[in-house]
């Protein structure tokens, strides 16, 4: 890990373990310098990391800041590759319904950016968390890149699977979204009813290469799946 | 303007401007100081900036790629107060109900972290684009960090005002959403029925020094606003 990621996750955990409330004032960077024993860039990178990711804020003049949320149950919109990330160490599971190959259809090949005759794996998955159901998720991966999938691996997490185990560097995505109605064979996957209201995401990840490798579908529960995004006008 | 943001910007004009599709390379850091004729620091900022922006990513070894998406009618989510920036120069209007001053419910000031006493301006509007609606948005501006608002620049930007003539420094902002069904009274300023889907999204914004000035309650119409974020693993 980079040492200045390693810095910020330590300032994280500091605010977290002790339940810093928001606009509590952190120690200016001489003392941060001493706390963690490191150099005065590794400090401004570090605090810079947390001020883009929502954790601080920083004043001008004035001094280092908490801006960490305290609404309990919502995801982290940005930081969702699945659940496994947003929820911490929650009980959260996914119910595997298909992990086929197919011949993406050309909705598909279009965001994966496919050549001819490329195959995919395709993968339907509900997604729950302590018992409730959050998303029913259609999720297309290029074979060419990650090429094997299975039941055992599409229960627990894809993504780690893809970082920890493929050694594949994931870069960024693009999600599009809106709020749709339900179709009746949705419906019936959330234990919903036709016609009520849903959030739909479709998302594209890609590797730091530039390349995309993962396009899904993903339809929110309504009642049980909320949100949050922080931004950030730097 | 910082140097490093005009840069940014004069690059970002220049992908749009000769439509560069995505994955076009751009030159490299070497060409763009003797394009724009400034220090190595200052490219390599524009360079960070725009790839926290999502119109470029940097592959390391191997160079600078457009990034910026194609795909049109989608609203930036992370960069929205209210449409005027969003859809750049396109016809965006307002549709004003009222400017009052009013005292604050509880929920207001909680979010707006008002003292005891505090007045509140509250702003009705109806947000739409090519005269198609977009959302009804409610607004509550602390009166004691803008002083003065009015029908009029209601029916312009709110945010411009703020800004440009408050000379107010806007810092960052906290969204939560999800989908939701309309009730029958939002539903008919939306020019749709009770049980439709929404998205609901509730936004606190703060100064630079981290004080609420703004809660706002926006309803988007799911079938005239799609939104799109980029995010990035850095």
């Amino acid at each position: 890990m980079l040492k200045y990621r390693d810095v910020a996750k330590k300032i994280q955990q500091a605010i977290y373990q002790q339940n810093l409330p928001k606009d509590t004032q952190l120690p200016n960077i001489e003392g941060l310098i001493n706390q963690y024993q490191v150099s005065r860039t590794t400090i401004i990178k570090a605090l810079n990391c947390l001020e883009r990711h929502g954790v601080i804020y920083q004043v001008q003049g004035s001094g280092i800041f908490v801006r960490q949320l305290q609404k309990r149950g919502y995801l982290n919109f940005l930081e969702s590759h699945g659940f496994s990330v947003d929820l911490n160490n929650s009980p959260n599971s996914s119910q595997v319904f298909n992990v086929d190959i197919v011949q993406p259809s050309s909705q598909v090949k279009q965001n994966l950016q496919c050549e001819d005759g490329e195959e995919i794996y395709f993968i339907k998955r509900l997604r729950k968390f302590e018992d409730k159901i959050y998303a029913l998720e259609r999720s297309y991966y290029r074979r060419k890149m990650v090429g094997y999938l299975n039941k055992e691996i599409a229960e627990h997490s894809i993504f780690s699977y893809i970082k920890d185990i493929l050694k594949i560097n994931i870069g960024f995505s693009d999600k599009y979204f809106k709020a749709i109605k339900l179709d009746e064979q949705t419906a019936n996957y959330l234990g919903l009813s036709a016609g009520d209201p849903a959030l739909c995401v479709e998302e594209i990840f890609y590797t730091s290469a530039g390349e995309p490798f993962d396009f899904s579908t993903i339809i929110y529960h309504y009642d049980n799946a909320k949100f949050y995004v922080q931004s950030n006008s730097k």
